[in-house]
């Protein structure tokens, strides 16, 4: 299990090299639940999303260790994806990434930008292998992996050093990655916080973990709009943080969340993906609970979203009163 | 004519109060655009756009001056609207806005949810002499007031206080007010940077008073996708701090609006109303030119859009290649 100590020398590692983002206090939204509302804009992140920090913490430890590989091979619905393109590309090594033939243009875009080489593939982890044997190229794991948690912790060390101290966090879950370390970073630190984890009904790879006690595969493939969710699976570590330092994860179905992306956008003035809006949607359906006055971080995971889920995710205008 | 000075009380005046936005480097757009592009988000200011910034400047001087009317009375398109009904609600007066009944629907809610009181009128000036007329309210000019525009000016002291000198800053025109601070604040402090005037061409009323030597009111009523930005007359005032201190205004078509909202928020991950890109859509059509490398700041006013406006602008999601 990661120790407070491994955060603290991922933040002085990766420091340098991501934004720290901004951790704003939402009006809108406080008024409307009754509490106070703080919003960790991890949109606004380098490629978009929080995901460049776990990359980042990966990289550099193996730099330190002077153990770079020839190259990196992933795989990724497209947030990991962009991130490892674009952290590659700043260490000068190549990328080799398997995305999923649905993956959202602007995350393809956002790839191709940074110059990584793309394989669209349904079998994500096995084309991953064959580029590891072929090239000599390293794995690194979307999530599994002790480094890339102590990376994403580095949200959660912001969150306790910006804000006021959170009764409840709420973070968007996919294959566990951010909410392993945002939670083993929080608790170690502020115990009374509740982090709580949201996931779609339809990839609900951590509650399937957690009911089976083990990171077995999802029997469906998974399926959300909230696409940077979809993981087919947890991980072993990603499990083992999540039983050890956080409260619950809650399961939402589609419609919520649909429902919660243009009231969060429209209160925040940001650009948000579907899956960085869960935290918002579990709130507006009674899924998470708190007391009035509470103060509250939703963390917003990503902005890369694109035309086509705007179309699907825009609400008929309201009818003038 | 403003001076340096009247900026800086200004900013020691409002300070306090607005949010000091985020003054961003967007590495899409520098890469896009062979220069260093920076953002300054006034669609993250209270009241989601720049006008709290004059709107408070005008209240809290004739506060200072124990000169606080017992209302205010005032007619905009929506920004200045929210601003007002915001900033009167922190200082305890009433406040009668007139707004057109198209307003748009997320700038109507914003008005209401801070207590402002509407008035919906074709006749946005008379209805507004009508209701200082009946209640003894004083007019709180959307852009023709030199606190106003003083206030607007710290937009200006924010962006050389927290990026490097720009060579070029583009600033949205409506009927001015925004312009007039910031070219003034700027070129008092940098002359060499050009600032340099966006309207569209539905709406140009700062242009048609350029011709005319005059603020005389456009032939026709103002129409454009940028309603932020359909004032129907310029200002005295504005009209005079324009030709003092900005170097051009420039008018452009609706097309490259719409063309310019969807890669602009990409590029940002912020929620722009479309009379924010209009800097960006004048670059990308060349009406403003600049030398590579030049350093480059959009003034991206605001982020009060709907829905309505959203089903507008969204381009079709590309065929994948």
């Amino acid at each position: 299990m990661l120790d407070a100590g491994e955060f603290d020398s991922a933040a002085a590692r990766v420091g340098p090299l991501v934004e720290h983002t901004p951790l704003r206090e939402c009006a809108a939204l406080s008024d409307r639940l009754r509490a106070r509302v703080l919003v960790k804009a991890e949109n606004l992140q380098h490629a978009g999303s929080f995901k460049i920090r776990g990359v980042l913490n990966a990289l550099l430890t193996w730099r330190e260790k002077g153990d770079l590989p020839a190259g990196i091979a992933t795989f990724s619905a497209g947030n990991h994806a962009a991130a490892v393109a674009y952290a590659t590309a700043q260490l000068g090594i190549p990328a080799v990434v398997c995305m999923p033939p649905k993956a959202v243009a602007s995350k393809v875009d956002a790839v191709r930008r940074y110059g990584g080489e793309i394989v669209f593939t349904t079998d994500l982890v096995g084309a991953c292998a064959e580029v590891i044997a072929e090239r000599g190229y390293r794995l690194l794991h979307p999530f599994d992996d002790r480094t890339v948690i102590a990376g994403h912790g580095t949200v959660g060390l912001e969150i306790l050093a910006d804000g006021p101290v959170p009764d409840l966090v709420l973070v968007p879950v996919g294959g566990g990655g951010l909410i392993s370390g945002v939670a083993a970073a929080v608790k170690t630190r502020s115990p009374a916080t509740r982090v709580v984890g949201v996931e779609p009904l339809g990839a609900n790879a951590m509650s399937h973990a957690l009911r089976r006690g083990a990171p077995d595969p999802l029997p469906q493939h998974p399926h959300s709009i909230a696409d940077g969710l979809t993981a087919p699976f947890a991980g072993r570590h990603t499990l083992a943080h999540v039983k050890a330092f956080v409260d619950d994860v809650v399961e939402i179905d589609e419609q919520p969340i649909v429902d919660a992306w243009w009231p969060l956008m429209e209160a925040t003035k940001l650009l948000l993906e579907p899956s960085a809006v869960v935290g918002l949607a579990a709130i507006l359906t009674g899924a998470v609970s708190y007391d009035d006055g509470s103060t509250i971080v939703l963390v917003l995971s990503g902005g890369n979203t694109s035309p086509e889920n705007l179309r699907r995710l825009t609400p008929d205008p309201p009818a003038r009163s």
